[in-house]
Formats: structure tokens, C-alpha cells, sequence
């Protein structure tokens, strides 16, 4: 079997890079349970939202992928197990959007609104906690899902990837 | 002077590649308004709201820029002057919110929301036009300003373009 | 007929971004020659070989564009018409690649070398002007073609051009 | 210490996706060697080169990269451990560049001479085990240092990505 999608989902996590207490103990809770149901977590690598999901991954022992906006591998997070230093600002969401199978938003601001967006551009879905309120698209495609805890946005973003993920 | 900047601005219209006759209807109204304002035209360069503001464009002499999906430069539609054939897909929109100054939204699903947001994340207003009704970002800043009409979306956006085109 | 490629080659000129008075007299007889020819000029839109290439096409009324490799349009040098602001750095060399139908190489460094073999995976040609001596291929085919001359390189360029441009 | 750099080179194994068995013996050898002494392998994830730099890697319990042209995961070799599916065709090879410290570069054609010249651009050194035959730059810069055998190569390169990889 194939290293790469070995009975693996890669969840994106994605949120602001400056977060509050509260936001911050919501995205560690999503990595660790992530990381708890085997799955890789994918985020922008940098501060806030991206390094608590990565230290709640790690908490539990997981793999975390860091993609930058830079051009330097060490502005990662202390937390991110592989980075990749794009020096693309924030085009780098688009390849965040490519590599996860289904993404969980917290928080946010315009970036991760850009996130949301490309991702379900890709038809891939997204969880959203505490995060933008957003209506339906114009052709009636839901645009993000909410979720009321972390244990419930993974619980949905594991029940989805499993669709979106890469078969072998 | 620098020709690239000279007394010019560089309004993005984004909008959807399948647009019905209303839509399209108000995209070639965008574009003429703006190319009788000399404004040049950035935009995906297909169909659709894309097509019908370029069309708008020329028809009152403008120029227009399509920074395309594609590797073919023969994909543009027949009213872009400059084709960019990126072959980036999705991820050059994050190439249109750079390019231009301002932009317009007319219509539009999932890529349009991408698009906004990359722009107003790049600190770029966006003027809508029966596109997406969207909430005010958790930091209290306006995501998308509303027009009723072409011309209203035009003067909004030119008056904001003002603040942020490039100066020499 | 398409506007973005009636009649028209887009014709890459790469070479350094400094340059000294004689790689810099070559660089505007090629914009010169190729302007004149009615082709439009794609370069990376900075100093010294990108600035005079655009300076002698638009010393003879011609067309061109500058794909920057910041993210800011006024970067780019004062015969730009068309500015691209892609805040890619060097990755930018692959999107030149893309939009040029054939090359002309005058003069160069690393950056150069990066363009000539971008330009040549996409199987397009690639004239040189003082520039890298390059061995072929492995699998045989050519890498770079020299000329002696402004004029020759611009004679070649164009017969080559009119393979790989579009059709319409 | 951050797990991003921690002790690890990021070492870029470049090569043609198509290798016959020479070849591709030497690029198993040369990702068997990195891996032995605790450099990560970053390549472009696909066949040829790239596979057997991989499966050396993981014969000897190492850890690989593949940054892949297309946009499914599913699309990276046996042996690739993270797969970063970018959709920008050969532009990823810039992405390449910028994640690795040092690069090995076995054969290879043009796509090759990209990356190599992509990441001297950056400062970046090269090794060459049969691969190009480069001129020193115009500046007079070397531009692709030749080993004879993996084994030196892989000493060449380990000797220099000390200096390149990220401090912490």
C-alpha cells in the first residue's frame, strides 16, 4: 500500500494566526482528537490557530504538515513535524485546499474565509467551529457545516473525508 | 511615467464561469462603465461573468487582462487583450486579487468567495452585485460593500481604488 | 478573431536583472526588432535586461509585459504596459514559461538558466545572445539555439514562434 | 527544539521520471545513503529518479517528501511517507528549491536543469552524479559540483546543507 494514503486522512485545520484562549483550547482539542483517529493534520504552519491544532496533534502523538506562507522552513511552529516553505503568501491556501481531504475552520478571519472558499471549490467539505456564518451558495450548495464542539467537528470532518480521501 | 501605473487603475471583476442573462447583463455593464472611467479590466479570462465584462470593456475601447486557469493562451475569451496562462487552476485567483486594486463582484459561487476573501485579506476592497451576502470579519471589518446598480458598484469602486492603486 | 492572440506572438526576453552597457544595448535592439516584427514582449518587468527590452519596444510602439516577481505593480520598470505583481520571487520564471510562445535568452545568470529550462520542458524554444553555453540534452534534443546577432536571434525566434503559438 | 528542523537536512534528490536501471540504482543508493545519516528526502514525489531516491530512503527507514505536479495525492510513488499534490505542473519545481537545504541531482533532462538552476538562484548548493555538464556562471559561480559515485555525492552534499539548513 502507498506510504502516502495508507489508511490516512489529511485534515486541514484552518484559522487566524492570532487567537484568543478560548479559540486556542478549541483548535488544540481538534488536533489531539484528530491526531487520537490516526489522521495527518495539514495547516499553514505558523502561530495561532495552526500551532494549537499542531500541539494538540503532537499531544497525542500525530503527524503534523505545515505548508508557509515564507520562504524559511524555520518559521514553523515548534509543533509542525514537516514543513514547507512555499514564499507565497497567502497563494499557499490554494495548495493547503489541495493536500487535505476535508478541513476544519476555527475562528478565522479572510484568510480562512479564502480557505473555506477554495476548498469547497475543490468540493471538498468543511466543518466549521466558532467561525464565519456563511449562507448557502447561490446554487444551493452548503457552505460550511457547523459544529457545536471539537469533538463533534471531527466526528463530522472524519465522516466526510472518508468520501474525499484518495483511494489506493 | 511609468506605463504599467500611469494614471491608471486596475479593477478585478469576478464573478462566476456559467452566468445567466441577468447576471451577464450586469458583468457588461461593469466593464463598459469601467473602461469609459479608464479603468483596465483584470479578471479570470473564460466565460460567463468574465467573458461578458470583457465584452463590456471593449465595447467602449477598454483593456483587459485574463490571468487564466489554463496553460493555453488560446482559452482566453475573444475579448482579452493580455492573456496570462497560468496552469494553476484554482490558485491563480490569489493572482487576480494581486493584480488588481479594487474589485467587483457580480454574481458568483464558491470561487468568487475565494476571491473576495484573498482580496479583502490583502486589505483590497470589494464592491458586490447580487453576489454573496456576507457577514462583517470577526474583527469588525466590512467583507463586501453592496451596490444596486452597475454604476453605483463603478463609482464605489473607483472612489476606493483611489486609496489603494499603486503611486509613482 | 481572439483579441489575446490575433495575429500577435508573445516573445519571452530573459536575461539578468543587472546588466552592463553592451548585454544592455542587445537586450533593446531585441525589444526593438521584436516590437517592429508586431510581437509583444513578455519579461520578469524589472532592470536591466527586462528594462531594456521594453524600452526599445516601446521605442518602436510596441506591447509589453512584465511578470513581476514582487507584489507590489509599481515595481515594475517605466515600458511596462501590462504588470503582473505575482509575489512569487523566482517561481515566477515558470509563469513566464507559460505565457511566451518562444524565448530569446540575452545574456544571464542562475535565474536565466531557470527560464531557458522551464521554457524547453514545455518544449518551446529558446534563442541565446551571449548568454549560457549549454550542452543538449540527454535525450538528444537541443537546449538552446545561438544567434550572433540581435537581428538573428530575432529571425530565428519569429520562425520558431509561429509553431508554438496558438491557433485560432 | 522544533520538529521542522531538529537535527534534519532537508536533502532534494532531482531527476527524470523516466530512468533506466543504471540510473535509477545510482538514485536508489543515493536516498539509502541520506537516509542513513538522518537527512529527509524532498523530491517531486512521481516515477523514475524520484521513486528510487524513495524506496532507498525507506529501505533504510528514512522519511520522504514528494511535492507533486498534479492535484491528487494518490498520484505519489509507493514510497512517498507526505505527499503535497500541488496542480501547478512543473512551477512546483520552484517548490522543490525552496524546501530542500542541498540537492543531488541524478541524470535528468530539462526539467532537471530547472530545478538545478532554481535552487543555485537561491543560494542553494548542487551536486551532479551523470547528470548536466554546466558552465560555471557568467559570475563566475560554480554551478553544479560533480561527484563520481553516490557515496561521495551524498558526503558533497551532507558537507554543505550544514550550512544551508535552517538554524533554531
Amino acid at each position: 500500500l502507498q506510504a502516502a494514503v495508507r489508511g490516512e486522512e489529511y485534515i486541514g485545520v484552518i484559522g487566524a494566526g492570532i487567537s484568543d484562549d478560548a479559540v486556542s483550547a478549541l483548535a488544540f482539542e481538534v488536533g489531539r482528537l484528530l491526531a487520537e483517529n490516526g489522521a495527518t493534520i495539514v495547516c499553514g504552519g505558523m502561530t495561532g490557530v495552526m500551532e494549537a491544532a499542531c500541539r494538540g496533534a503532537k499531544s497525542s502523538g500525530g503527524r503534523t504538515i505545515g505548508i508557509l506562507p515564507g520562504s524559511d522552513r524555520a518559521d514553523a511552529n515548534d509543533h509542525v513535524d514537516v514543513a514547507i516553505p512555499t514564499g507565497m503568501g497567502e497563494m499557499r491556501n490554494a495548495l493547503i485546499a489541495r493536500t487535505a481531504d476535508a478541513f476544519i475552520a476555527v475562528g478565522g478571519e479572510f484568510g480562512t474565509l479564502s480557505e473555506i472558499a477554495l476548498a469547497r471549490k475543490l468540493g471538498k467539505p468543511v466543518i466549521g467551529l466558532r467561525s464565519w456564518d456563511l449562507p448557502l451558495a447561490a446554487g444551493g450548495e452548503e457552505t460550511l457545516i457547523v459544529a457545536a464542539t471539537p469533538a463533534e467537528a471531527v466526528e463530522l470532518v472524519l465522516a466526510r473525508s472518508a468520501q474525499t480521501r484518495p483511494r489506493v
